[in-house]
């Protein structure tokens, strides 16, 4: 891919004359969107890539560190400048910036509503189109929760691992991508809580019962099953972590 | 503001020792996330405000094409830079960005899956929470749509701000903030629809129903009509700008 990308006709060449960093941020993601560089790949030393894309060292890190700030490249000094993949954590700055810039306007509640209307129908969704696959997926993670019970942080990342399987269930990437981003946001509230309550009483039972609805194939019972969980997640939150609602 | 951010004690001043463009990038985003900058807001002269933070033009250029790239800033070469307001704008890129290189993974059709999930509950929502004013303010865009039902653009804005309105009723600027980033995604495939379908039978009687079911306060109501309104956006879709589904 790169191989291809870095011979005598570069597609790093630039032929435009607006300003020479966002026209080297546009040619890059221009070959990212075109799948010409995908995640993983490292791109050519800097001094090669300014050769190449016929600017200065100085433009070219102007454009970098756009690209670097939408979350398409990661920058590391002295080692290289690889291509990330595309995914939640493209979206979780801009949101998490919203909520701290809206004058705090955004409360943990309403954190929690919109993560409900997703993540019921998620819930819903997921018992509608359950594959065998799906469910062994499914059920790994909830044995993966039973065990690590005692441990607060492999504990949280199972639970996540069982909702990021339901959101894949649905198979509609832009709701996982909505449901993944907000758990992003909401991970260490979650964290606390954990610390501050029984797993075996506050959370397992909850993911027993939207498993269990989920394999009956009962869009109804597992959206209720869901309603049920993160209700009690906000429960949860407001008797421990922050016992006083905005 | 901006007053009080340039005296002697500048708190553009950098005072750690990591890398220049990113320190930049971080003191100011501190100071709009802290309000001390608001949007708006002028940043000083390139020069002035390298001097203030103690860094070379070339890293405060970097930093500045981050904040850009974030939607915190905006450059106007040779008039200045302006700080913007948080909001839709600074998701839609990332989300555009997603959905191209998701290998088109994200078809219009689990887009429209999406905001129906999203405004179903929002109809339900303001239809529980509507106050007399937010009642006067969605009836204004009514009259608007019902007006400009020959001008396509006209249309298609008051259309957009009838929706709006309603996210804004719900009070969760999260929610209002996820609905309003999804319309612009859908934005032009909305203005092509309605270029090929009667507004005055296929949208408006919708709203008149979403109209109703809110000012008689009922959510159930409320949700159902919205269903059917996006329902139809989706069956005019395909059935005018894209006739075949993936």
């Amino acid at each position: 891919m790169l191989e291809n990308a870095v011979n005598k006709k570069s597609p790093f060449r630039l032929d435009t004359k607006r300003s020479l960093a966002e026209q080297v941020s546009d040619r890059i993601t221009r070959l990212i969107v075109d799948g010409h560089l995908v995640a993983g790949d490292r791109l050519p030393p800097e001094k090669e890539l300014a050769d190449q894309m016929g600017v200065s060292r100085t433009a070219l890190r102007e454009g970098m560190r756009t690209l670097e700030a939408k979350g398409l490249l990661q920058i590391q000094p002295g080692i290289g400048t690889i291509v990330r993949t595309v995914g939640p954590h493209q979206l979780v700055e801009p949101l998490s910036l919203y909520v701290e810039v809206s004058d705090g306007a955004v409360s943990a509640e309403e954190f929690f509503a919109v993560r409900a209307i997703l993540e019921t129908e998620v819930a819903s969704l997921a018992a509608a189109s359950r594959s065998d696959a799906d469910l062994d997926t499914l059920r790994g993670f909830m044995v993966d929760m039973e065990r690590s019970v005692d441990d607060v942080n492999a504990f949280a990342a199972s639970d996540a691992s069982f909702h990021e399987a339901l959101a894949k269930m649905t198979r509609n990437p832009l709701l996982s991508l909505l449901v993944g981003t907000l758990r992003v946001l909401l991970e260490e509230h979650i964290r606390d809580v954990v610390g501050h309550i029984d797993p075996v009483v506050d959370v397992i039972p909850y993911h027993v019962d939207i498993l269990d609805a989920v394999e009956a194939g009962d869009p109804e019972l597992a959206r209720k099953a869901m309603e049920r969980h993160l209700a009690k997640v906000v429960e949860n939150y407001y008797s421990t972590v922050s016992p006083k609602r905005k």
